[in-house]
């Protein structure tokens, strides 16, 4: 078993034995409202917007981007369970902003030629690019960080399975401090409109 | 200001008072690894696997499951940010296991009635279902739990940008107990190959 497995394994146990009454928790999330944030490793979203167990939906991508994939998400989290409030943020020094596509284009096509993918029908060239099909997707980097949660909340607010009632607040936070910071431009973007 | 942005903010607040050297924490996690899991309110994957600020990546959607947007992220943890083993963690009584992919079709049917989303160009014929796109969106619903974690771990393994040498762990959170328990099957799908 390796040490990082051993290690979660341990943590969990002592999690277990001081779980308390938190197994009659009910499904739906009691403050009714959901976070969608970066995964970034720094970011804990319960600590940083004091968050309990059973609290709050927390979903989480590279970049805390509003994908489809979080989208479907967030409509599940109002539509099933009730959330009435949603938050969108973002984090200074994010990998999203440090690199490029075309960035994580090339490293993938260059370490995956020392990989053996060819059981999937996939084959690399040689040289790289064009070949391991990192080009077709859609890595979400970006240039500007207040802008990029200015999109997301725009895509969200636009988007024909949210309805209109629901606030969308767009923040930073900041790694080096700690602190939430609005980004005015989205927040106003996302302002219910019912 | 809503009650829910106050108590965000005045909880931020009191997290960076006692923020202390955090600030300095590299991007790359320091124990490089990743967990995806479900956006639940009830799970907080940092206490129940034992987690502090800058250890590990935290992947979230509803389900936890292996979406393309889940191995975008898990292909940035690894390449961009270092990390070398995985773990897929859903849990019981998850709203993915409770409905139906038509269930939510239905509930969206009816509710968008009352949304006024003619703006973006959908419109709702009245009747509900055919009309709002919620039908063309799987919802990654799933039957059976310990095979949606079969099947994610078999998904990611399988996936042409993910290298072999990365070890995939499937486990089931148990929400009455806290208690992380693996899916045999699946970590077994999901074991580093070179």
């Amino acid at each position: 078993m390796s040490q990082i497995l051993q290690e979660v394994l341990s943590a969990n146990q002592a999690y277990v034995e001081n779980f308390g009454d938190k197994g009659a928790l009910p499904l739906p999330p009691s403050r009714q409202f959901a976070i969608l944030t970066c995964m970034d490793a720094r970011l804990d979203p319960a600590k940083y917007a004091g968050l309990a167990e059973g609290d709050t939906h927390v979903i989480r991508n590279a970049g805390g981007r509003a994908s489809d994939d979080a989208i479907r998400s967030l409509v599940i989290s109002y539509k099933l369970l009730g959330t009435k409030e949603w938050f969108v943020i973002h984090h200074t020094d994010c990998g999203m902003q440090l690199f490029t596509d075309q960035t994580i284009r090339k490293l993938l096509a260059s370490s995956l030629k020392t990989s053996s993918i060819d059981e999937n029908g996939w084959h690399d060239s040689g040289e790289g690019e064009g070949s391991n099909g990192a080009e077709f997707i859609d890595w979400l980097t970006f240039p500007d960080l207040a802008e990029s949660v200015v999109i997301d909340v725009r895509r969200i607010r636009n988007h024909p399975l949210v309805p209109k009632e629901i606030p969308i607040y767009g923040f930073i936070y900041d790694v080096k401090t700690g602190k939430l910071i609005e980004v005015p431009e989205a927040t106003a973007i996302g302002k219910a409109s019912v």
